[in-house]
This record gives C-alpha cells, structure tokens and sequence, in this order.
C-alpha cells in the first residue's frame, strides 16, 4: 500500500483529470443545447464537426493511459467511501471504453449517421423494406460493441448498461413483464368504461398564451431562474449542470396541457440537475445517477405533482386565466389523466398506456439483440403485440415500427429506462407522502419547497455517490419495487374510470 | 525531398490534425456566445471550467509535436501555393504556442482573472492608486511572454502581432502617427465650427422598437437570416462560422442611431465570416484574416455605408415608420455623423475623435510594455494627451485610463487594430467605389448585392491565403495606406461643419 501523501497526490491528479472529462462533457452539452433550441439549420455541417472534435477529444481523456493506471493504483488505496464510489464511477466508464477499439466506435457514429436519411425516407415513405439492412447493420454492431465490452454475458444486457447500470437486466425485466401482465387488464376494463372524462378545451391556443402558462407553471414550482431558462424546442429536453440547467418545452395548438405536461416533466429533469452539489461539480460525486433515476425525478412531478387534483385545485384557477377558459380543478384533473385506446404513438401516448409501448419496444429489442428475433420479422411482431397489449393495430409501419428515433440511432436498451423511471416514481412517491403526511394539502396550497427538499435530500445531493441499487435502497428502505406504480395506477384509474 | 505519395500523406494527416484545432476553438466560440448572450449569471463557475478545459485541449492539439513534425516535412515538400498559406499559418501559430511555457500561460490566465474585480473596484472608487500593482504585474507577465516569443525583439513589436502579425510595427505607428498629427487640426476647426447638426430624437426609444428598426436594417443590407440570427448582449460582438455567423446588439433608450450603428458594424463583421469558402471550413483557407481587416469589413459596413447620406435617402422611411419620427434622411446623416468634443469615453466616441482614443491608448500601452513609461505616470499622461489631442482633461481616472477592460484582460496591442481597420476600410472604400461607379446610387436604391460581392470576391473568399499586407495588395492595387481615409474624413467633416 502506497504511503498516505502518494495516495492523497495520486488522487488529485486522478480527480482533476476526472473533472477535465466532466468539464469537456458538458461543453458538448452546450452545443447541443444551442444546435436543438438556438442555431440556424445551416449551420448543422460545422457544429457536426465541433461536436465530433470535442467527442474525441473527451473519448482521449477518458481513455487516456495514465487514468487506468491511477484506478490501479487507487485499488489499493486507503480512501474513504465517496472517494471510492468516484474510483468506482470512473473505473466504469473508462473500462466500458478502452475495451470498445476506435474504428468501432467510429462505424457506429458514421452508421448512424447514414441511417438517419434512411429512416426519415422509410418512416415518409411507409417503407420498412427499404430500412431493414440499415436496422440490420445497426443491430450488428451494437452486438459487436457489446461483445467488446464483455464476450461472456448477454449482449443486451451489456448495452441496456450502457444508460442503466446498477439496476440489473433481472429485475428490469421482472418489473416490465409484471407491469406488462397487471396493466393489461387494467386498460382493457378503462376500455370498456362507459366513463367519459372531460375535456375543457376548445379551438387552439397560441405560443405566447401556453408560453405564459408554462413560465408560471414553472414559477409556481419553484423553478430556479437565476440557475436556468425556459425556451422552445422541437423535442423538449432539460440539460445542463448545478449552477445552469435549463428547460425546454413545446406547444401543440389544441393541446395547451400537453405543454403544461411536458414542462413540468422538464422541470423534474432540472431540479435533479439543480440539486447535485455545487462543491463536488465536475466528479461523479457532482453528477446524476443514470436515466432511470432521472426520469424518475421528471416523472415524480410530471405525475405525481402535476396529474394529480390537488394540484389542479390550486392550479386551475391560474390555467383558466391563462387560456380563457373557465373550467373546473376536476375538469383539468380528467383532462390530464385521460386514457386513450386508439392511439398508436408513443409520445402521445397518456400516463398509462405509454408503459405498453415502452414494453413492446423492449421486447423486441431484446430480442433482436439476443439474435431471436430477425429484423424482417419486426413490422408483424409489433402489430402483432400492439394488438395484444392496446387492441389495437397500426395500418402503415409509419405508425408502428418506424416511428421512433431511437434504433436509427444506435440506441438498444434505452426505452426500458423510461418506464423504469415512472416505477421509481411512485416509489419515491410513496415514501415521501409517508414522511410529508399533508402532501396533498401543501401541493393544494401551492407550497412545493418541503417536497423540493425531500428530494433533494432523498436522491439529489448524492450525485453518482450510490449505485441505483443502493440509492433507492437509501432513500426508500427498500429495494426497487413495481408495487407502489401498480397500487396507484390502479386505484387512480380505477377511480376516474369507474372500472 | 519526400515522395509524392509521402507528402500527401503527410498533408493530409496534419491538415486533419489543423481541421481539429479549428473545431476545438469553435466550440469554445460557442460557449463564448451562450455565455454572453443566453447564459444565466449564475452558470458562470462551471462555464469557467468548460472553457478553459477546451482551451487546454486546443493549446494541446496546438503544441503537439507531431504538429511540428509535419510541419518540418512539408517545409520540404512540393507545396501547392494555398498548402503553403496553410503550412504558413500554423507554423506561426503552432511556434508562438510551444515557445511561451505553460506556467506562464496559467499565470497570465490567472493575473487576468484575479485583475478583474480589482479593476471593477478600482473604477468605481476612481482609485487608480488600488490598481496600479495589477496593472504593472500584468505589464510585466506580457513582457515576459514577448520575450519567450521572441527576445530579441521589441516586445510590443511581438505583442503587436499577437493580434495582427502581416502589417508590421512600423507601417501601424506611422499610420497611427499621421492620422494624429493629420486629425487634430481638423478635429480642432470642428470644435471652432458654428455649425451644429440636427437631432431628430426625442425621448426614448423602448427596446421592442429598436429591435424591430435593427432588425430591418439587417433585412435591408442582405444578412442571411439563415446562417445567423440577432441577439442582444452587454458588448454587442459578431461570433461563428462560414455556416452560423450571429449578430449582437444592444439597445440605448434615448440614441436609437446607436443601436444601428452599432448593428451594421456587426454585420460587417458577420459578412465577412460568412464569406468565408465554406469547403474550406476548419483550415485557414476558410478562416478570417486578422483583427485589422475583420474591422475593416465591420467599419466598411458602418461608416461607408451606415453613416453615408445616400443611404439614409434610402432608409429615413424606414427608420420613421420604426421610431414615430418625421425626420429628413440629412437630419439622420447629420446625427448620425455628429463629432462630440466634450466626450472623454471611446465607446461612446464619433467615427473621427475614436482614432484620437485609440491613439493614445497606443502610444501609453507600447511605451508601458517597451519600459518607457513606469505604470504611475499612466494618469498623468493619459490626461495630458487626452488634452492636446482633444482638447478635454477628465476629471477622474475612472473616467479616463480606467475605462477600458483591455489592459485587465492582459490584452496590449490590440488597441491599434480598432483604428488600422477604420484605415484601411477607408482605402476599400475607395476602391470599390471605383469599380462600382454608381456605388450611391446603389446604396441609395437599396440595393447591396453588388457591393456586398465585391467584398466577397476581393477579401471575404481568400481567407488567410493571403498575408495582411499581400491581401491589402490583392484587394486594392496597393501596399496598406492613410492616404484614402485622411481624404475621405477631410472632405466628409470638413462639408459637414463647414470648416
């Protein structure tokens, strides 16, 4: 073992090369903050390369020789627990790298990149034919990239790692087929309700009338300004870091509440962001866990805050100021948690059937990635099981299997994080409705800060210090569990739909 | 010599190597605009850490030996006469990096950053006394990094070319030194003129409406809305690339003409950007030349167009139907042309008494750094020249050689560049309108596209193919001059005021 000045100077260089890579990361998030709400098209040729030369330069850091021997090093180190959740952190995502050769990395992004004009050509055109060997060569090298990572172990296990690492394929599993198997029938009795919910919203609503909507939504929550800003994009995303994370949002005409929806879901993203230590900025100890714990932070607010009646009793009346409208805190609560049977888009899809369609794709990923299931086979299965979980089935592959992004990509094992961020929301939820015992009276009264700081003092100030394991273990008691998303959709739709 | 096959190799490897650097300081830029236009003040910590993580990573990539490698072996080579500029271009750059050592590098960045708010302090207690040992501590690091650069010779000399490395020390101080023995009689006759200018102006202005009057001044001279866009910022500033070159503006309430003037010179600057070749983007075949001649396209804009009458024959309209003034078009040229003799602020200076600031500020900053000056007489001196060439004493330092930022950001010699762009746009406008002989008939019809493709074809495409001085000659027929810009000022302020 090194003497105890060597451990502590090793250490230093190691965690200054660690923020480099932190601080390099997030200047590419800033470019693509500015290229998604700020730049002019035009100017895609040039930031491509900017963003390119920064990737590589950030992929040198984390691959740099020097920082494997300083995790050796530091094995044998004396440290103390969150010096050793950052080794922990670090290790992971340089080991993950080194062992992916260049050139691979490199045919994935130029992959991509060609494939994106194939899709946008295939999903216009209604023509999975003419996408399927793009599909194909993705899978393949996502399989070889998993097969560099580690030969030994199901590949997509070792790419559903990639965005989530420390929950574990089993229990991701065991969690999407028991919601699978329990929400089926729940949406086939709301299906056969003869309950209508209402809907206060006639003709369209203009940007500036939903931007005012949103800004005080946000306002009322308790967004902080002088840490962000609010603005539009075409696909709404928060981004950023403790001292800066901003939100974006989008409006649909006719659909004031999707925005109001999608906002508050941005804000959750933020105040995880806005939550992480400023002191520990640029480690692993200053920086999120991964995409389940984060989408649970934005579907904590989106759902359990803003879908809920409590919130539209105080909300409401400051929504109909905003739109001209005059409806009730009910109205807008059954506005918001209407549950659609027909609809065949993910991203439009409600609270409750958006879980089928997350479920389906992981299905077929999966099994895509293991090699049981053949690209060309892909447009019938997932008719097939839209048939099976929603009832319903798309006519053009357009409305099914082309309409996402994700694939075209790169990205296989991505879409489970999104409903394993909802799980650990009603999770969440339910603990801290035990510790704040009038919830719903503070939500009623527009007071958020207490549950704020439950939050933050629960998951935010942590950063990556946890794994996802222990941290919901730490701010829960208990191991990641589907219960508590299953007792509440059931007994809120159950409720609403009289089923 | 190298076989053919080698050399372009060997070209090929490192002009990538260059396309890089250029991508890198990009990005940078980037995070430089977000900063000062979007960036909320609270991210300014971690904005800090970004920026100077990529700009590690650039002087990496800028000193790398390999760099000096190639750039050894193509000194051999066959060269094409354009591979030679590039090979020229970053051996300059690539040089003057590895000389100067990284410590001194850090200390520089460092005396800069600690200077500020003693500057900011000093200036608002008019206390120069607070500021003179920063002053000198950064006068010395500056003499330091001439020196490392090149010691045997002056150090302003090599400051100098920092920020214009192609006109030479001798050709700046004898144009500098003409145009203030030349303009302060002229200036003087002003001052002695009975004449005083319209001011059409009443009131304020409120920011929607000068936006709205800028914007359709950019609309007007032809700025391509698709490769920019216009923001406010604290000091307005142009930034980007030949594909996103954005424009920054900011509004004064009771000097709408400011904001104009003030617009145009940016899209001076933005056009010349955008005329960049857009294939040769990443190299300096597709980059600026320097500071001198992107102020020169910047003032081309402003003075030679903005402030001339035709143009105003052409935009009172406009700038009535904006402002709810009735003005005539020579009642906006006479205000926007008047010669102020009791201002004691550069920013706020006339196109004639601008130079006089900057000459001063010259003649301070090269006898500071040559060691002629001790930082204590800074005071002194300043107000006496301000007083021979203006005519004006202030009465604090904070309104005299505390006002400017430059020195705090360790930045000497770039003074001169402000007036040798103003020299030599004088000396393009003169050619110009040679080959374009119904040039104010254009302008007074709106039309821009010639004059606009004049620049393009005479400075914008040659990037930095060509030095300063062979690109002045490329241009215009002849070696860089204060012959056109004496003319023109002469007769311009001389009708003006009737002296």
């Amino acid at each position: 073992m090194a003497r105890a000045s060597e451990q502590s100077s090793t250490y230093e260089q190691f965690l200054d090369h660690v923020r480099q890579l932190h601080y390099v990361q997030d200047a590419n998030g800033v470019l693509q903050w500015d290229q998604q709400v700020m730049m002019p098209d035009a100017g895609t040729p040039a930031r491509a390369k900017q963003s390119s030369a920064v990737s590589t330069l950030h992929h040198d850091l984390l691959t740099d020789e020097r920082l494997g021997e300083w995790l050796d090093e530091l094995d044998e180190a004396d440290l103390g627990d969150e010096q050793r959740a950052v080794v922990r952190e670090v290790r992971r995502d340089h080991e993950r790298a080194v062992r992916v050769p260049a050139d691979l990395v490199e045919r994935i992004s130029e992959a991509s990149s060609n494939a994106l004009p194939v899709w946008k050509e295939a999903k216009a055109e209604d023509d999975f034919s003419a996408y399927a060997e793009t599909l194909e060569e993705l899978v393949d090298l996502r399989r070889e990239y998993a097969e560099a990572i580690d030969p030994d172990r199901d590949p997509y296990e070792v790419l559903f790692e990639e965005y989530e690492p420390y929950l574990g394929i089993d229990t991701a599993e065991d969690v999407l087929t028991r919601l699978r198997d329990e929400l089926v029938p729940l949406i086939d009795d709301i299906a056969d309700s003869d309950v209508s919910l209402a809907d206060p919203f006639e003709g369209t609503y203009d940007d500036d009338t939903q931007h005012g909507l949103v800004e005080e939504a946000l306002d009322v929550l308790g967004y902080d300004w002088d840490r962000g800003r609010l603005d539009t994009a075409p696909h709404p995303f928060s981004t950023g870091t403790q001292f800066d994370a901003r939100v974006t949002t989008r409006f649909k005409p006719d659909e004031p509440l999707d925005a109001v929806g999608s906002t508050i879901h941005e804000f959750g993203h933020a105040t995880y962001t806005l939550g992480l230590p400023q002191e520990q900025y640029g480690t692993p100890l200053g920086s999120n866990r991964d995409l389940s714990v984060h989408e649970s932070q934005s579907r904590f607010w989106e759902n359990h805050v803003g879908r809920s009646l409590p919130f539209w009793e105080f909300f409401a009346g400051t929504a109909n100021d905003h739109l001209g409208t005059d409806a009730t805190p009910r109205a807008f609560y059954e506005a918001a948690n209407e549950v659609y049977d027909d609809n065949l888009i993910r991203v439009e899809a409600d609270e409750l059937t958006y879980h089928m369609h997350i479920i389906l794709r992981f299905e077929i990923e999966r099994d895509l990635i293991r090699g049981d299931l053949d690209v060309e086979e892909v447009p019938q299965v997932w008719n097939d099981k839209m048939e099976e979980y929603l009832g319903i089935r798309p006519d053009t592959d357009a409305e099914g299997c082309l309409q996402d992004i994700h694939w075209t990509n790169g990205a296989f094992g991505y879409f489970p994080t999104y409903t394993l961020g909802s799980v650990l929301a009603a999770q969440l939820n339910h603990h801290v409705r035990q510790d704040i015992a009038d919830f719903d009276e503070q939500v009623r009264a527009g007071e958020f800060g207490e549950i704020h700081d439950w939050l933050t003092d629960h998951v935010h100030r942590h950063g990556a210090r946890y794994t996802t394991d222990d941290l919901i273990q730490e701010a829960t008691g208990e191991s990641f569990t589907a219960d508590h998303f299953l007792d509440y959709a059931d007994e809120k739709y159950r409720a609403l739909y009289d089923c």
